[in-house]
């Protein structure tokens, strides 16, 4: 058999591996060549789908941020701008359909347990925050209150996260979101 | 002259040649030998101050959490989750007077010139959110509405502290501060 430089499905089989490695070896002791090996590829094979260990966990951003501008740029002209960020988050929901849940749960756990994970985490959501910001700017919301709508998005698709991926939880990440950003809208309501 | 052990104004020193330093010569090109050099003093009496040079700026978070703290400890019983944070607000307030501003512009220029800067800045915001929010959970306010309310008040405070170091900005911080969580409300009533 020879050098097979096209793999069908190498990509998924690569990222479940690595998922696996970072929660029973752990992150920091997981190789590169490690991952490569348990599905049976080669190091290069690796490098050729994920510039690195670390992205595994990171790539698919650029998805995400895609389908919150074209959210944004659908939105009525006039409308609100926290309307504008709940038909972002909306878009975002179609992330995480059920059967992406316990793959988001387990990637939860690798991050929670390497600060320098939680770190590039935050970095991303604050860059999508930046994005968010940047979009509604460009649709006439003024400074402050664009970064102010932007911020209060990621919290509320973060909070709405959290309670998600949480054991038993069963109701979908839109309806969760929903409620998360209700809870927003009462909360800063009831400020005197 | 014998080796003197206690250098009066030793800490202050150091901070302020390290800031000269990183940003004449930049972060990443600066030793803690180099900072100790620049005012007269040893690697060794650099060490006795900070842990690290990444530590120059960043330390002092115990002082801001404890000051929340205190002003969430003293919010009247069954105050509103915001309310209580915008006592936390006017409380960290304090922290930047006037005659700060200067300092707290040029650590901001060094921090926006390195991710790396930036994410340990982001991580401990996050720490300050997660503080916050579980001393709102202290003071019975529920989970998810702890963490927004916490959330909002990271946002409204480094909104504010960005606008408070831009240049000709001759407001206080408190006045800025009020302003944008004045914004925050206005912009989550104005939801559909």
């Amino acid at each position: 058999m020879g050098m097979v430089r096209w793999e069908p499905g190498a990509r998924e089989r690569l990222q479940a591996a690595a998922m696996d490695l970072y929660i029973s070896r752990g992150y920091e002791k997981t190789t590169a060549a490690d991952i490569a090996q348990a599905v049976g590829l080669t190091e290069r094979t690796f490098f050729r789908h994920f510039a690195d260990k670390r992205e595994v966990l990171f790539s698919g951003q650029e998805l995400l941020e895609q389908a919150i501008l074209e959210a944004l740029a659908a939105a009525p002209q006039g409308a609100a701008p926290l309307d504008m960020v709940a038909s972002a988050l909306s878009a975002l929901a179609a992330f995480f359909p059920v059967e992406r849940r316990v793959h988001s749960r387990r990637r939860q756990t690798i991050i929670s347990a390497n600060p320098a994970l939680q770190e590039r985490e935050l970095l991303k959501m604050a860059g999508l925050a930046a994005v968010v910001a940047a979009a509604l700017r460009a649709r006439g919301v003024s400074g402050s209150t664009a970064t102010l709508a932007a911020e209060s998005g990621v919290t509320v698709f973060s909070v709405a996260f959290g309670k998600w991926i949480a054991e038993g939880e069963e109701r979908s990440f839109l309806d969760i979101q929903r409620e998360v950003l209700g809870e927003l809208l009462a909360m800063t309501a009831g400020a005197a």
